[in-house]
């Protein structure tokens, strides 16, 4: 029915636009063009040359006969170009497909042909890789994608790098005038980026997100940190991981600086921080703790307050003391690339605020509550799709609903059912909700441990791990036991000197797993203690996650200890 | 074409959500549910009150038969009340039409006819203007609208106070049990508010706001003063003016503190400020020069930073530094009703920072630049609907394109294809634009002075006559010239002690006069001189704009001095 305040009220030009983060880079290149955009080792672009630089990329783009739905695929580091493809991609209505670098060429190849990659921006560190991924395209008959190489200037100069494509970056854009401003999408449901998840079993799955989200996510961040105009955001976060968690997007919306990183360093971290006056940053864990470590041979003194955000793992108590110690307030997010990088934050209540360390920290460890713009994170019982009282003890599967989540898997309709049955997005990590709303993550539905029947969460197992002071990161899986079915088997990758000293004794390896049992058997149920502890680097995807499956192959074979 | 990125991934509900502002008020009635949320004298209620009490009003209204698309009228001042309506009726789908409670009954009962209100909510303050408003229906024969009293609790008790309606508001929400969660509407298209506009001629026109543009203004708030968690925010600002400028959901965003106003007082202002912490406030220019004013007679001292939005007129520099020298930082912004409030900001540039005041001021004074999330301002010519050159001289019409704007003027075609011929919403203020993008206001189409053929902005002189030490507010009009055509007449509101003075001396009102005519030749050419210069307060609208019109009228008698 057509009531009065629909009827010649429909929208149209003057009143509608598509949600699209294209604007905020037109804007900022607009309104403050001579402001610092991004740094990178002796490159620095202004505002107004990041804009002209996207412009002439999408030009360059479309020239080539890239248009909407095709999709472009990112082999790059956290460098000037890969934010300029962030915005020029969107900026012309085409679909980016950033790769996880450190993937075989085999993985990659999966992606290129599955995404049906048009062109690939592949910075020089990777053409090995590529190469062979090419290969494997031809033996499957499938045409080659137009490799663009990117040949980063701020590296030393090398006449003789080989080269890859038959054009190269710089010369591309230079043929474009940069006329044409980045346009918001045709619909802002289309298609703003494909990301492959690092799938544990099977072939990953290609999450597709939407322009609408996207910004939405963007805004949602500034939101979040209250962050005011010109941060200056360093990228120690992969930018090829769930699109940068949509930072690249809210930095543009405040006019900010990217301070680009090749690869996480403590020590580059810091020299930046202080040089560049870094303001915000984020990453999983291990980025943390290998700050904090530095700090405590290298004392930094920041002169500035710093905010990090951490996702991936709760903060330990240690991490956030150890941050705060350094002069870093950190904020707890947690999602998946399903839901655009933070969708859930744990905002710290005033209560807290008088509270012992070892308390807040248990506080600030769980993940939270919904992130500003997304509507709506319950946990529910998978089978009857009903909230789980907030008890902080019964167990259920974390749902999102709302803008922030993916229109859906690529080509692969099953998974794309599966996840959204019932009506919610289904994150497959399992927690429980507090009486004050705040939900806390258990464990993803396969690393839950059932020893004798009982659940044992693997998280619980590693927090109180994290707390020991020899450990920098750590991870618990299930082992096979004969009697028990499962129990459980800790990986522990020692700080720097810990390691030193019990490589060069036996004996102290044997006294610090024996200490490590013992401050184990202080804080956890019998049921719960590792039967196996093995120290060593722990394998680790690109984003810092420690991956578990390879562990879980490892594990077999671990040797049980007595505890 | 449906493509790969398109098939089996159309929006759902896991992943399709209607952008509406109700999302905020249930997530920080939640998340936040302890925390202060509305103060309004000896009155508190934190964030899980407001909720309930929100949730309660729209189940009593649902209640009453109110539904999607039905109006309901707010004759309410900054009142909890007022607060709570923004909640419950975009929650329940209804349309909020805001009455201006300072209007005339005629005006008020156009209103209701016109918007068809099913339903009144009013202040006891109101009870006479209204029972004269619903005579004026019943003569027209129209059904009467549903009253609901509203008695402010943190007045005085007043047992021999009248009654209006049959329905007291505290006792219908006390008959609801708050349990229905507040809900985002059917459509983000779907109508949120009624506004009429206080036209300067003929009736007033009805702006119809949809849900997706309040949601996205509310967080362009946001963004543009970096709000964080929990603001305490000043009602100053009428909130019947453009819904508050969408900060009512700004405010709940970010679980901010709502302080309450029934007036505006400078006294009670600051006491506000210091008691309860007030970190941001908005309003017209008359709203900043009375706080000035009192703070020149009893200096405060604030003991916490302030952040004040100022619209309606451009800041002159004295206002700026009178503000700076309280402590209170001032973002100049500008918009009208039909864009929701603020729709563009002047933000400071880094390069100011060293200029002298008066220089900073000359370009804090420009309008500025579109709004963070609204997608275009542009300064058209309205023949051509070409962008000015940006010369800082040519003379166009300020335009609007995107999500931040209305969905048109009810029942009112001719007047919605007019506001958006050419696909820009025309806002009918005539504006510059500088090499850098910022736009200045220069005159409403109908404030332009035409002298002797040549143009003259009424504003220009207005931002003279304000660096006059005397001065408290002013407003310049044309005035019949038989040479001429029109020449300048200015009316003044002088400052207290200067209305004292020339009050108990009328020589010193001739001198003054003279002192002011000296001024004006210094700072403008002998044609913008103002013909006849009156002193007097000035009629003024309820959100503290000049009424021009009516001076318009005052002007054809008034005396013509000679310049």
């Amino acid at each position: 029915m057509t009531t009065m305040f629909d009827e010649g009220l429909a929208p149209r030009q003057a009143n509608f636009a598509q949600l699209s983060p294209a604007t905020f880079v037109e804007r900022s290149g607009r309104v403050f063009p001579d402001r610092l955009a991004v740094v990178h080792g002796v490159r620095r672009h202004t505002w107004a040359q990041v804009l002209r630089r996207s412009r002439q990329l999408a030009q360059a783009l479309a020239r080539l006969g890239i248009g909407k739905n095709d999709a472009v695929a990112l082999m790059l580091l956290n460098t000037p170009e890969m934010v300029e493809a962030h915005y020029a991609i969107p900026g012309m209505n085409a679909v980016m497909l950033p790769l996880n670098v450190r993937l075989d060429a085999a993985s990659i190849a999966f992606m290129l042909e599955h995404g049906d990659a048009k062109v690939v921006l592949a910075d020089a560190e990777f053409f090995g890789t590529l190469a062979e991924s090419l290969k494997i395209l031809r033996a499957h008959g499938r045409p080659e994608p137009v490799i663009i190489d990117v040949l980063d200037s701020s590296l030393p100069p090398d006449p003789a790098a080989p080269r890859m494509g038959a054009l190269e970056y710089e010369a591309l854009l230079a043929a474009e005038d940069g006329s044409v401003p980045l346009r918001n999408a045709d619909s802002e449901w289309d298609a703003i980026a494909l990301a492959y998840t690092s799938g544990t079993t099977g072939q990953p799955k290609g999450v597709v997100t939407h322009h609408r989200g996207a910004y939405l996510n963007a805004v949602s961040n500034l939101v979040t940190w209250a962050m005011p105009l010109h941060p200056v955001y360093l990228w120690t976060l992969p930018m090829f991981h769930c699109d940068g968690w949509c930072f690249p997007w809210s930095i543009a919306a405040q006019a900010g600086v990217h301070v680009c990183l090749r690869k996480v360093d403590p020590v580059a971290i810091f020299k930046l921080i202080k040089q560049e006056g870094v303001t915000h940053y984020c990453g999983a864990p291990i980025v943390h703790n290998s700050m904090i470590n530095e700090a405590q041979a290298n004392p930094p003194k920041l002169g500035h307050p710093v905010k990090a955000m951490v996702a991936g793992a709760a903060p330990p108590a240690a991490m956030i003391e150890g941050l705060e110690g350094i002069g870093i307030e950190v904020t707890h997010v947690y999602g998946l690339t399903e839901v655009y990088g933070p969708a859930v934050v744990c905002p710290q209540q005033q209560a807290w605020g008088p509270l012992p360390l070892g308390e807040r920290a248990r506080l600030n460890a769980r993940q939270g509550v919904r992130y500003p713009l997304q509507e709506a994170v319950e946990v529910l019982d998978p089978d009857t799709m009903q909230p789980v009282p907030h008890d902080g003890e019964t167990i259920g599967e974390v749902m999102f609903r709302g803008n922030i989540t993916m229109k859906g898997y690529l080509k692969n309709p099953e998974a794309t059912e599966a996840a959204f049955a019932g009506g919610w997005f289904h994150s497959g990590d399992l927690a429980v909700v507090y009486p004050d709303g705040y939900l806390k993550i258990k464990d993803r539905s396969k690393d839950i441990i059932i020893s004798g029947g009982e659940n044992i969460s693997s998280i619980e197992i590693e927090d109180v791990l994290y707390r020991h002071p020899a450990v920098l990161a750590v991870a618990v899986v299930a082992m096979p036991h004969d009697k028990w079915g499962e129990t459980p088997c800790a990986f522990i990758e020692l700080k720097a000197a810990d390691q030193k000293r019990i490589a060069a004794d036996p004996q102290a390896e044997e006294a610090l797993r024996q200490d490590v049992v013992r401050h184990c058997r202080e804080h956890l149920a019998g049921f719960k203690l590792p039967r196996a502890i093995t120290f060593g680097e722990l394998p680790k995807t690109s984003t810092g996650k420690i991956q578990k499956f390879e562990l879980r192959g490892r594990a077999g074979s671990a040797r049980a200890i007595d505890v």
